[in-house]
Parts: structure tokens; sequence; C-alpha cells
């Protein structure tokens, strides 16, 4: 008879298989085994910190003042009226800014509608990039090499651009799932050598979490677009202000593209909260609190990230997103880490199992809150201590 | 010198102009002139109980319980799974159903993926209808007739699909700007002449205001897709929930292209209040208290439009929408007389000069709560009286 634990551990099987190249939400895992308890949802990229902030604001402005009614209520503005409120934050002119129902709905609108050929994907990505493209669209995978710590090979990269002549190319900075990070330097050199190239997305939605100075300061390509404009920049909401559910995201491209876009049809894309965001992304006490909170998460991530390169049976490699990347060295499949992770210590992790590119046991973790955090590295050393035993074999009397 | 009143029509014309084929929003108008008193907007359509119905349920089961914060902080599910809460209400398959950013995402969306030669749009309409197809496309207008109150003369409809061979049409039911119905007989008719058009939209935005019994029982031709697979019902949740904010619209059609449209994307285009909406609209307690505000709102309205029949100098045409055209007869046009209406008796009334196949003067007029209604009569008692006086010979010496 099975015990209780691998009974848990096949439903969740079950549950992973169903969802494809996505993770099964923690939402979906409770409602097929309401007895599981879950401490940590580490699968989750976002700063909790930035959503504690964010909710400050929505109570004290929108539901204190009665305020959330006209919001709920009434059409939420166009989107050129919503991109002037972004100016100010992204250094760029408002005709230059696309507002999207999340990061994903610009990444589908720019693949389907000026992707007509061949397309170069760095990867592991995240997989909307080569799902979403239109079927008579070329692919090209290049490999981004674990031996290499998932480091683009600039030359290599252009070489191959060279040779295959795509019209799009994407880079995603730090990139999902390694957080491998490119400085704003090398961007520019790779920029002007993709000059020929139709569209190049630049997908910046954990650039703050990246830095380069001892400062932490956020150095964003956005402002490239005028140099070059080709460049498209891609950012979600979701991660750096913790806001998935409202659908925030934005892009920076060349005006034309703006137009384009805007005349066929995105015009009401945005929701009365993402409006409110927005709104909020320009208001300068609100700004400063989230540069707290920004910096504080980058501390806090950087310093788990160590503490997880210090244990033994795990290979960590090198991040500046608010994840990591981890590769299992103790012989069990990241799937099975992933779900005895979940099972026995209620911590939940991305399973890599599914990412194109990827060849051995990889699993990404979300950094959370600064007990979280903990609470994450303690279960990995019970899981991966030199006493390790599969999970069968421990559990069967327990329950 | 121009009398103040004068200065703040000249402002709202300036608005009008630049909106376009839309009305400049209450809080563009208020932003631009601050000192303007507005009692009442009948430009908005849509039923003010049921946002107040939606606003209880969203303090005490969002609000009062802290699941808020889940709803802003992760992310909605997908597509799928929020069409399977709509299959009860809708009584059709969840397969069936495509869950939109808004109603306006589905216009946008099918009229650009299926809409690839020739589309017939009954005038007046709502413009998107004609704004958003591809450029290729011809447009044909069918032409609704004052003479005929803008009922569809059916014959010569199926005549003009016989001869033009469209792959789309377009009906709305009850129409936008008119609130002209078809009842379900005569829609069921019309589509059995249809079968050889690839696109039926069958807009029904303003359904759930329209009856055939004396009981207001509401008659969607939804399930009619398992008959017609080439009909798309579209529905927006905006009009008859009263939360245009939240952006939540769906359509009804044959499963391949619902399987289409999620395969090219859209996955991930709902945000978290929406969801909560779609599940609401599956909660029997919610729903039954939503048809009793459904049905004092038709009362109410059609009391609205009978009272507005009695009045002279103006034509109100039959409506069994939310809202009801009217064709100024004093003289005035339509411009003059709603930038009179706002900036004399704080009334926001909705110019249809913009409306292509409109010849006359007229406005689309809104019902409010019964209290506004109220003033609305009150407001047009005083401008349509016999003794009317243009604005500025009664004014320029008050302020």
């Amino acid at each position: 008879m099975k015990s209780p634990i691998q009974e848990k551990i096949d439903i969740i099987k079950r549950l992973k298989e169903e969802a494809g190249s996505h993770s099964p939400s923690l939402f979906t895992i409770k409602k097929a085994i309401p007895s599981l308890e879950i401490n940590v949802d580490a699968c989750f990229l976002s700063n909790p910190y930035a959503t504690d902030l964010f909710l400050q604001y929505f109570k004290k402005q929108l539901i204190d003042t009665n305020e959330l009614r006209n919001l709920l209520e009434f059409y939420p503005s166009q989107n050129r009226v919503i991109a002037k409120h972004l100016s100010n934050s992204t250094g760029v002119n408002a005709e230059n800014i696309f507002i999207g129902n999340g990061a994903i709905e610009i990444i589908q609108t720019i693949l389907q509608r000026y992707t007509k050929t061949k397309i170069i994907i760095n990867i592991p990505t995240f997989s909307s990039y080569y799902e979403f493209v239109n079927k008579e669209v070329e692919i090209i995978f290049n490999h981004l090499l674990k031996e290499n710590n998932f480091q683009l090979d600039i030359n290599k990269y252009i070489s191959l651009v060279k040779k295959e002549k795509p019209d799009t190319v994407v880079l995603i900075n730090p990139n999902n799932p390694d957080g491998g990070y490119l400085d704003y330097s090398k961007i520019r050199t790779l920029l002007k050598e993709l000059k020929n190239v139709n569209t190049v997305i630049l997908d910046e939605s954990f650039i703050h979490f990246a830095y380069e100075d001892d400062k932490y300061g956020l150095r964003s390509a956005s402002s490239l677009i005028y140099e070059f404009p080709n460049l498209v920049v891609i950012k979600s909401m979701s991660k750096d202000f913790g806001i998935a559910g409202i659908r925030a995201g934005y892009s920076i491209m060349d005006s034309k593209r703006v137009d384009d876009l805007i005349n066929n049809g995105f015009l009401w894309n945005s929701n009365g909260l993402s409006e409110y965001f927005f709104r909020l992304y320009n208001d300068k006490s609100f700004l400063e609190k989230y540069e707290e909170v920004r910096i504080t998460y980058i501390k806090e991530t950087q310093t788990f990230i160590n503490k997880l390169k210090s244990l033994n049976n795990i290979k960590v490699y090198p991040s500046k997103a608010n994840f990591v990347l981890i590769e299992i060295l103790n012989g069990l499949s990241s799937d099975s880490f992933v779900f005895n992770m979940l099972v026995k210590h209620g911590v939940y992790l991305r399973t890599c199992s599914d990412k194109i590119g990827l060849k051995g046991q990889f699993i990404r973790v979300a950094s959370r809150t600064k007990a979280e955090n903990n609470k994450i590295i303690d279960a990995f050393k019970e899981e991966i201590s030199n006493n390790y035993n599969p999970i069968h074999e421990t559990s069967n009397t327990k329950f």
C-alpha cells in the first residue's frame, strides 16, 4: 500500500503533467490535496515587501476614501492617457510607451504582429516566447551552456544572428530561469551588432532586482530605443511590484509601433486597478518607499543565494534576479526533489524538468521574505544532507 | 466678451473634437473645468444597482476577509479555468466559452483573426466594429432607417447578405445607440439565412435589459451556437453588472475557435478581480440578488423612457436597452443641446453627432438611478420648453 506521503506526491505529479510547460498553481494543488500544509511558495517570483507597500496605498487611497467604487464602476482611461503617467519613471516620451494587460499581452502581440520568418531564442527561457509565435515562423534555439554558467557567449551569438538572419531575437535580462545578467554596456554592444534584425525584444521583467554598483542602482536599457529603433523593451510589473493579479505591463518602443498597435484596437486594455497602479508609479512618495523595499529585497535575496551556495549536493548558478537556478546533485530527479520539498516541508519550488535546453536536474527557487527564505534553507539542509534517504524508506510507518 | 457658460461650452467642444468617435470622459471634462458641477452621468451605460450589489460582495468577501491581497498579489487562473465558472449561468459547455479582457478585446480579436474580405455592419452602431477591422477588409454599411424606428428590415438584410457575400456580419441586440431589439425567434430565423457567412457576430452586451414577456425573462441566443457553428456571441459584463473598471467579458462560440484563440496566446488575459467576478457569476445567492436589481432597473428604465416620450420637441425611439435614442426637434444641434444640458443642469448626455448613419440631431440618454432619472427629466423639461432661449441670450449678465 502507498504511504500517505507517496499518495500526495502522486497527485502532485499528475497535476504537473496536466499543467504542461507551467507549474500547477498552489490554489490548484490545495484544492486537490486539502490536507497539504504549504509554508512557502518559492515558485512565485515577486517581491512580497512591494505587495505590502502597494496594499498600504490601496487601503489609504482607495478603500478608506471610497474611491475604489469609481475604479470598479467606470471605464478606465485609454492606453495613451495611461502611458503619460509612465513617462517620468521610465525616462522616455509617452509616445514611445505602450501599456499592456500584463507583459504577456505585449509578448503575444509583438510576436504575432512583427515576427514573420525566423526568431532566435536563447534557452533555457520563458516558454511563451516559443509557444506564442506564429506557426510559419522558424524557431532557432541558442543554447546557453551550464558549463558557462548560462552566460550568453556574445561573439558566438552575433555569428549565429549573422548566419541565420532572423527577423526577431529575444533577450531576457536578467534571464529566466537562471538569473544571468548582461550589464548595460554589453547590451549596448549587442544592440549595435543587431541593427539588421527587424525586432529585438529585450525583456526586462526582472531588471529591478539587478544592479551594477554597490548602491544597487537600476540600469534599464529603455532609452536605447532612440538609438536603436528596432528595440522593443518589455516590462512586467508583477515581479518587482508584487501585483501579478492586477495585470500591469508596458513596453518601450519606436513610436511608429505604438501608433500601429493603438490603431489596431489596443485602446482599452487596462483595468481600473492597473490604471491606479500606473498613477502610483508616477507618485514621488510611493517611488521613494518602493526604492527602499526594492533594495532591502535585493540584499536579502543575495544573502539567501549565498547561503544556498554554502550547501552540499547542489550547484547554485549565479543570479541577479529574484530567483536562482539550482542543480540537484544527490541523485534525485528535479521533479522528485520538488515533490519531496512540498509534501515533507511545505516548500513549493519550481521544477525545471519541462524547460527546453536544461540537461540535468534543475530547479528554480524564488526569494521570498527573510523568514520564508530561512525556512527554505532549513528544508534544503534536511533534504540534501549526507544522510539522505528516499522518502518511501522513511515515512511508511509514521502516518 | 464670452460668458462663463459659453467659455465652458467652448472647452467641452474642444474636448469632444479631441475624443473623436467617443465621448470625453467626465474625468477629462472635470479636469479641464474644475468648477463644473456634474449631477448625472447619463452617457454611462450601466446598472448602478448592480454596482451596489457587487460592492457589497466585494466588501464582505474580499476586504473584510483580507482575501483581496491574494487577488492582487498572485496570478489569476488561465482562460479555460475561468470559463468553467460560466458554464452554469450561460447554459453552454465550458469548451465553448472564451474569456476576454472586456468584450472589446474579443471584438478586436474576432475581427482581426476571422474577418478577411468583407463585413456588413448595421449603422448607426458601436464604432469599434468598423474601426477595428483589418485595412484590406471592405466595409458595407446597412442603414437602419429612422422612418422605420431603426428596426432591422430582415428581408432587405438577407438580400444584401446574399448579394454581397461577406465573410462576417455584425448584429448588436439590443442595438447601440438606438436600443432596437430583435426577439429570439427573429434571431433564429436570421441565423438560418446566414449559414453561408463565415462569422456571424451577435453582440448581446445589452441583452440583460431586454425582455419578451411580462416577467422580464432573459433570452440569450448563446445556445444557438450548437445549431449555428458560425455564430459568435459576444457579451460585455460592464453594462448589466456595472463593473466596467474590472474589464470582464466573454464570448460563446464553436469550440474550435476557442481552441484557436487559446493556442494563440490568450491564456492569462483575466485579472484577479475579473476572475473573482466570474466566480460570483456562478454563485446562486449572488445571482438571485442580481436578478432582483436587474428587474428593478428594467422597470425604472421603461418608466423613464415613457416619461421622456410624453415631452414635446423631442422624438423618443423605442428601446429595450438601458438607454434611449432621442431626436432633438427644437432647432438646436445635438452637440449644443448636450453642452447646454451639461453646463446648465449638470446632466451629461451622449451626443450622436459622430455616429455614422444618423441623419438629424440625435442624442443617447442612459437610464441611471430613479432619482437621477428624475433630474434628467426635469432638465429636459427646462431645456425643451416652448419658451426656450439659446444660452448666450440669457446668461451673460449672471456670472
